[in-house]
């Protein structure tokens, strides 16, 4: 069992983007940001339903074909789930419509209780206050010996990466600068100790960057 | 004839380190950065003097083997001479000794007039208060076609970056975290239009990414 994070970063290292607008909730910026991402077929595929074979598959594909490969359970912080959206709304079920593409257990952390929600494809979002390690000890037992991602938001993945939780951190850095947006690096230097580090470059210019504990 | 620029950097984006002490005037952050390319064999034996063909000679080496190669001219920063760092002594011939690694005329932009400093072996230092356009319209006439190198340091790199004078830059990021530092990206968003970027991976898990003008 390890514990892993994939995030899409852009070269300046933001993670999360920040010029959502009413008229455009995602931004242009997140766009940009997971546009080879978007591109692969695993994503076409996995997450959008498009079952033509579409997507590219080149080394941006053989990442996003690994990314849910072998995980059990997950933990993400509120704001990835929605709660910071609609903090009241109770029939809120998160962004990703009654297809959400995890097919598991996803462990949502977060000060107020709500009762677990549960779809026909195998996933189920449960709520929990907790801190980072009783989080995970959870999902590593809903994970059977399977691997546990810690999916996001950007603050939830650092809490996780200063506590020391994280065996396998996989950043696709898009060859572009945001100049906005939540670091991802902010207070980790020295990060690297502990980890072998493997790069490889895709065809669409991203940077697959792999810290592996050593 | 094309503008090039090589710089080492950390993988949050810092290009230059700021833990110099009066005992460790370089700082351990600097030889954390520059570590796989000064295992280099170009940078042993050009830099260094070791002709002995000691160094590394993969990827690292590839980059660097190109670092020297086809530049006519350079363009650097008061500061990556000495300058601030020694204002007063009109003796100051730069950090390099007696072989400095260029080879070819130096322009260092300063507002204190200097007069030129030549070496033995082709290096020949001019000092000049200029814009970054006239500076490299100087450098470009020395470089008789071939290409002109902006140095360093990281201010004088982004203001020729923001200018647009660049055609060619190069970085080799480091896999390490360093937190602290002068940053290259800042003020750069949007940097990439009308770059096409290619990201190579090293076996020392630096990562090469080069904006080349499309």
């Amino acid at each position: 069992m390890s514990v892993r994070v994939d995030l899409n970063i852009s070269l300046d290292g933001f993670a999360a983007t920040t010029d959502q607008t009413p008229e455009n909730p995602f931004g242009d910026d997140w766009g940009r940001l997971t546009a080879a991402y978007v591109a692969t077929r695993t994503f076409q595929q996995r997450v959008l339903g498009d079952t033509s074979g579409a997507g590219t598959t080149g080394v941006d594909e053989k990442y996003a074909s690994e990314y849910f490969d072998n995980i059990g359970a997950e933990v993400m912080g509120a704001g990835m789930f929605g709660l910071h959206n609609f903090p009241d709304d109770p029939d809120w079920r998160g962004w990703w419509g009654e297809e959400p593409p995890f097919h598991y257990p996803v462990h949502v952390l977060t000060h107020r209780e709500r009762p677990s929600i549960e779809f026909a494809n195998g996933t189920v979002f449960h709520f929990l206050a907790a801190t980072p390690e009783q989080a995970l000890a959870r999902a590593t037992a809903d994970a059977g010996g399977a691997d546990v991602r810690v999916g996001g938001g950007v603050e939830t993945v650092r809490s996780f990466l200063r506590a020391g939780l994280v065996d396998r951190l996989h950043v696709a850095i898009a060859p572009i600068l945001l100049g906005r947006g939540v670091s991802l690096w902010e207070d980790l230097r020295g990060l690297e100790a502990g980890y072998d580090v493997e790069s490889e470059g895709a065809e669409s210019g991203v940077t697959h960057l792999t810290f592996r504990r050593g």
